[in-house]
């Protein structure tokens, strides 16, 4: 159904419908409006009575599942997603050899808001998910420490907890896009996610087990069969790390480091070591393959950065998106989800045309600092060809780079950390690729 | 393990931890300290090195999930809460003739921080779960109006969407405590989850059918086989109702109203029609069955009040309760949740002591409007009886009451709305119950 849109009318309703009643003013106009015209009887309104299935006196049209019981009560205990929604799902790579090293992508163009359901938080492993019972697990602190300890999960659990809302994001996510490939944003952009953690800072087990001065970085060790192995410097222990035990309210999930995994906001996501068993402190980073050999970023010279730890800021357009085809001109909400590893952002801005002209985008309150935060814009398409494009600002100052700025200053030598300005196009059938501008 | 904790050590290191190092101050103290002292060898640190499994110079003590590759990615693409958790369930109740028309509760001693995940969300159905399939369902506004509408779900989507996170709580939550009951928190208190929801404020489709000057109320009503309908006030479709069809991101689940339901931010949860089909705008409420028969309170007269839409501020708290036995004196740390239909909880106080002594408890931010607010309490417990209880105080000044508060208040002829100061007693052995004091 074709819907047309003044589109002064969208934004004065946009920021002022939840306030007050703006009478006869409609967001959406033209003859076929918002919905079909009601036909006589054509919803069966039941007068606000229930009525019992199988009784006679139900209305023409009541439909099927008004007439029947539905189902019980806590079927199943632990709910799951509606049937209908079934692929709604993680879908995996096809760039990686074996499904035991290898991730698996969340599906943004399905998702809305800022928090992702646990069953849908994207997978980085790099020896399969361990089957660790809790009661057996043990995290070891160790090294350049006064009382080097071992704590099982019932003790950690005591600590003072903080739960904060964060997104994780694979240093690799959207390694893919160095060229344009007609992927989805599940595939170009799916292994970030956010939801809130609950955990014990670091700097807590720090004091527990008492620092010794000369300790400069924190070697973080998983108990998965690959023993992921970081080094973090000890600032970010005393900032915000989180040795966390929960993910939305509930335990973290298997595939998120069940029972307890490390968890620095903003950082590279596989620094956050999952099924954490170990952190020694020492003097100097302990160059580990996933931080040589992996993880590593070669500049235009051919020699490494010696650590990028932080995922600088980047936004995509998650709808309408490639899985869309938009229906003839009239008014399309465009949303996305921007993010920085430096803080809050503070602007997003949409383009229609590549980046000639940029219009601010609305902000979803809370902004959150290392959160996703989902940005809004109302866009009134004329048919024409399109290219949309959203460009995010951090507290910084930082602006996200075109393609172009990313290579002039990276080099193409990289693979990870890619965060260039994303460009949908849209052709006047409403077919949506990505491109690059 | 017992653990002793300096409590003026406490507070310090809850205000400060994440910003600075506290040198050698420790947060537990005592022989035992916060974990095990670590004999040599006890963790078989790897070296940083990942070392494959069937290897023969694998360190002793390594355990057998780090010997051995794990699960591989995406199994299942829509993941699932760790085997171990298998008790973090839903729970149904036994005061019910029929698990068609029930409920079941949210386990909320095991859950952390202010979101609830989308499978624990608790449950209240009238008639079961209708299966609806979301192409066939519509949406249909009516009554006193310009332009009387059905929206398929398509178009409900196209219209500009907000996400908020807000709670949603059953006017008949703590039914059972106007006596005190050994329950666990989740029996008690169960009937109140948290999420992000997203959908179209309901404003914005108001303004699309154009409202008559007339209109006062509207009857929302379900397409479930009970047609739960509820009469609501204008001024709240106005002011912040939600027609939902995101939850934690992604969809509905369907026992939380699949494809749509209304949102009524702060109000009993029966009003937040589920499973929508219809709006009707009408010049006075309609009185249906669930606004007369059922969810309706009794004063001390005898005569009924008339409507209490607003849950009113109230908390508890979730650990430690009934499920947890105290391991001897030490630090505890007292968590729990509390939220208003009013708006933001400002403060909450916890009381050691069954009310005569009250301290502030810590808020974790964000703290936001008809959300829930999560609180944390430092306690050192010295073994002594204790009755531990919470009282949460809205932005509008409203303190949560005591029970003997709450029913000089409104006699005992009520069954929803109990909303009183909840508490646990203590034993000197750490054992937990509910009693009124």
């Amino acid at each position: 159904m074709v819907k047309e849109l003044s589109e002064a009318l969208a934004r004065g309703l946009a920021s002022s419908a939840r306030t007050k009643p703006l009478g006869r003013r409609r967001f959406l106009s033209g003859t076929a409006a918002g919905g079909a015209a009601l036909a006589a009887g054509a919803l069966a309104p039941r007068s606000g009575l229930a009525q019992q299935a199988g009784q006679s006196n139900l209305p023409p049209n009541t439909p099927a599942w008004t007439t029947r019981q539905g189902t019980p009560i806590v079927t199943p205990p632990y709910g799951l997603p509606s049937k209908y929604e079934k692929d709604v799902v993680r879908r995996p790579t096809n760039l990686t050899p074996t499904d035991i090293s290898s991730w698996s992508f969340t599906p943004l163009q399905d998702l809305h808001g800022i928090i992702t359901p646990n069953g849908l938080f994207f997978e980085r492993h790099h020896g399969g998910v361990p089957d660790i019972p809790p009661d057996q697990h043990r995290l070891m602190i160790h090294g350049l420490v006064d009382r080097p300890l071992i704590f099982t999960m019932d003790e950690l659990m005591r600590f003072p907890s903080v739960s904060r809302i964060y997104y994780l994001e694979c240093s690799g996510n959207t390694l893919t896009q160095w060229k344009p490939t007609k992927e989805t944003v599940q595939g170009s952009h799916g292994l970030v996610s956010c939801v809130e953690w609950t955990g014990v800072p670091l700097a807590t087990l720090l004091q527990e087990v008492g620092v010794k001065p000369a300790a400069k970085w924190i070697l973080a060790e998983g108990a998965d069969a690959a023993a992921m192995t970081r080094s973090i410097p000890i600032e970010k222990a005393w900032d915000d790390a989180l040795i966390a035990y929960g993910q939305n309210g509930e335990a973290l999930r298997p595939e998120q480091g069940y029972p307890v995994r490390l968890l620095l906001p903003g950082y590279e996501g596989n620094m956050s070591i999952k099924w954490l068993r170990r952190l020694e402190l020492g003097e100097q980073p302990w160059y580990t393959r996933e931080e040589t050999s992996k993880y590593t970023d070669l500049m235009p010279d051919g020699r490494a950065r010696k650590f990028s730890f932080i995922m600088e800021a980047k936004s995509v357009i998650t709808g309408p998106s490639s899985t869309d085809t938009l229906r003839g001109p009239g008014f399309y909400e465009v949303s996305g989800i921007a993010w920085t590893g430096h803080g809050r952002i503070i602007r997003v801005d949409v383009s229609t045309d590549g980046g000639d002209n940029w219009q601010q985008a609305e902000l979803q309150e809370p902004v959150l600092p290392k959160a996703l935060t989902r940005f809004r814009f109302g866009w009134r398409w004329d048919g024409s060809p399109a290219l949309l494009q959203s460009r995010a600002i951090d507290e910084t100052g930082y602006v996200q780079p075109t393609h172009d700025q990313l290579v002039q200053a990276r080099g193409t030598n990289s693979v990870y950390h890619y965060n260039a300005i994303y460009t949908w196009q849209i052709t006047p059938n409403g077919e949506i690729t990505n491109v690059h501008v």
